[in-house]
């Protein structure tokens, strides 16, 4: 099954399915600033315009672009702004 | 806005924005085959899982995988098959 997925009253929406990775999503943010909390490990990889981010334990912001990728650990909290709309895949693992 | 779209009984699902690009969608399908017809050109980047198609005008199947990119003009049909929950960006332009 793929699930649909809305937060941020729909600003952000994404599609959570399995891959022979594990457990994805892709998704689409609207531009603006979102806190996002991870309940597991997440690698995160731009697939479409760039994401500004400021990671956990971090001061800086860096900016990530189409084919670019981070990586949180469990249970942290991270900033990210967007300028447009922007597309991404999230690997939970 | 970013819009939800469903197919083929909800087993292809997408996420349509526009991107600097143009027009785009994010997209998973689940496993199966499947018809597609376009109106406008596309290139389909395959984002995570794999796709076998049949490109129009075509006789043999070919995979695509992660990173991977097919183009497809428009008013075409064009054949896939997964095996597994597959994700892809399609680019309208």
């Amino acid at each position: 099954m793929i699930s649909t997925n809305e937060y941020f009253d729909g600003n952000v929406k994404s599609l959570g399915y399995k891959s022979a990775n594990g457990n994805s999503t892709v998704g689409v943010m609207e531009a603006g600033e979102y806190e996002f909390g991870t309940s597991t490990h997440e690698t995160m990889i731009v697939v479409e315009g760039e994401m500004t981010v400021k990671l956990p334990n971090t001061t800086d912001w860096k900016t990530y672009k189409a084919g670019e990728a981070y990586e949180i650990d469990a249970n942290q909290k991270f900033q990210v702004k967007v300028t447009e709309q922007t597309a991404y895949l999230c690997q939970y693992k």
